[in-house]
């Protein structure tokens, strides 16, 4: 008799991304210079809180490491948000070397107030991890989001109204040379805590997540349920697929915008109205937005009624005055060109 | 004193649109040989419920038009669904009449059941608008559409799942020719309850916008408010910025997939895997989508994993047989070429 459905569901998902993972390093290592080497056998992490998603992850990946000849350990981050959270990382760390992982440890980090209490303990909690991967020269570090993290993800993104990117959630493959990897992005919350019960893992539910005063929080709990009232129960699923197609029609965006800008620029480097002119608006858009950025405006403070405003230089030129953005730069239309420049 | 801000609102987003029109009108007629003929003067016919949304355009449309020269008229639907509606409709042709609006009428439809009771009535409303704008000779029929409905048409096409076009809402300018216009659609329908109140205009409220039967209704009554309760106030404004940027994008990538779409044929008009291969996957899974439709599959019925079905025998060839898709058509690769046709 085969695994439970739930315990087989997270297992195949996380021996797909092991086989990337070693997919990988097998065309890194098969370069000339290297080939005589034998490939040192790879550590991977798991980023486990202790809750239901990361406690499934980690059991798949002592389950699947091993097989493949993959070293697999974890690690806690103690956000110190709690009290007693130092008590609840060595409990995780426990847990996780139960399961067979090693090395496994618990890292204790300061959260502070950037960007409000999410997205510090969020910053906190990426160094961490980044820092806790170099130490170990882990190849990879795997979370546990879950499609339900995503729908969130893309709802939280919905929410700026900044569009296609925006949309487009969390990426399977992320951090510098891909470090991170979510082999959950298409499982559901309920099959990783089913996976958890069936094979008798202790979770922890974060008190957090439960806590309105944390708008993913309030999505979780209120706004999605809401939403699939009103849409059926589908709404999860639909926007875990907007998500990835979002990413993808982003991606080709940015392509087309990178490659076009170097066509609209004169011998002189200087962006040209009427080739922009000629584009369309989505590229013209983001090729002003990088501009933008270039000159020195800070991407988290431009928003698109900015980039609407400078593409009105283009589109609706009336001989406006010089436009303001944020990061102390201007962007002026002078002699047919446009120029984006710190004032 | 000036009108109050909400029927000055209402009033610069109609004078905006019959701006367009005129400028359209003026730039087709000034083709060689009209320039002789003087233009006529154009008819602009107003969709209305009877509802505060369509009231409100009427009255501005009733108020503006004259100024510039333009005839404005009104037409009402009555959908038979509810008894009395065909007294409802004769009150909304007395109501608009007395805005001065001429022509007006009101146009019984018989609604069907074909994709569900909002589809069906809404099929039935645009081809009774059609007729009309026909019978009239009018150069463009408005609609109430605010940016309420913008943002619940958002959150209709995210439960898809489909992508980017599905999360573009409606277009401000749509139809054969550009017929139909949505002034209101950065309008909050706030705004123009407001402006129907201080203009003592009295308004109906249909009772299917409450009725919890109807996908809509479900979204307005409860799915919204509880995502906005979650996400913060701003949510609708973000919803109908979504729809504009998405729009964009979605333009923009469908140009590119058309013009690609001829790179990547063989002389004999095959599409060639390698070069599919090549593109960026958004641009290639448009490709994929036009090629489906074209070959016959019916387009509402063909979904994103269909064409990532069809996609992975460009991405993941490993010998799969031929992929049964809507409407008979079968995708099969054969000799590094993709051939999709009704089988």
């Amino acid at each position: 008799m085969g695994p439970h459905p739930a315990v087989a569901a997270i297992r195949l998902a996380v021996r797909r991304v092991l086989h990337d993972i070693l997919n990988e390093q097998h065309s890194r290592t098969t370069t000339p210079d290297l080939q005589r080497e034998r490939p040192p056998s790879p550590l991977v992490l798991v980023a486990c809180s202790g809750g239901a998603d990361s406690m499934a992850l980690a059991s798949a990946l002592a389950f699947e490491a091993p097989k493949l000849g993959i070293r697999a350990g974890g690690i806690t981050v103690d956000h110190g948000l709690q009290p007693g959270s130092d008590l609840r990382a060595a409990e995780v760390v426990l847990r996780l070397r139960e399961l067979g992982l090693d090395p496994v440890e618990s890292t204790a980090v300061t959260v502070g107030r950037e960007g409000g209490p999410e997205a510090a303990a969020r910053d906190a909690r990426y160094a961490a991890l980044d820092a806790a991967a170099q130490r170990h020269g882990a190849t990879a570090v795997l979370l546990g989001h879950t499609r339900d993290d995503q729908a969130e993800t893309v709802l939280l993104g919905l929410a700026r109204g900044s569009g296609t990117r925006s949309l487009s959630g969390m990426a399977a493959v992320s951090g510098a040379g891909g470090r991170y990897r979510r082999p959950f992005l298409e499982i559901d919350r309920q099959t990783a805590r089913r996976a958890c019960m069936v094979q008798s893992l202790p979770v922890w539910d974060d008190p957090h997540n439960a806590d309105p005063a944390y708008t993913r929080s309030r999505l979780r709990h209120e706004g999605l349920p809401a939403l699939e009232k009103a849409l059926g129960k589908g709404v999860v699923e639909a926007l875990a697929r907007t998500a990835q197609l979002s990413r993808d029609d982003a991606d080709a965006l940015d392509a087309w915008a990178s490659q076009a800008e170097s066509s609209v620029r004169d011998a002189t480097g200087r962006l040209e109205c009427a080739k922009l002119y000629a584009l369309p608006p989505a590229v013209r858009r983001r090729i002003l937005r990088r501009a933008a950025i270039e000159a020195g405006a800070p991407a988290g403070s431009l928003f698109a009624r900015h980039i609407e405003e400078v593409d009105r230089l283009i589109t609706g030129w009336r001989g406006q005055g010089a436009i303001n953005l944020p990061g102390k730069v201007v962007a002026q239309r002078q002699g047919g060109r446009l120029v984006i420049r710190q004032g």
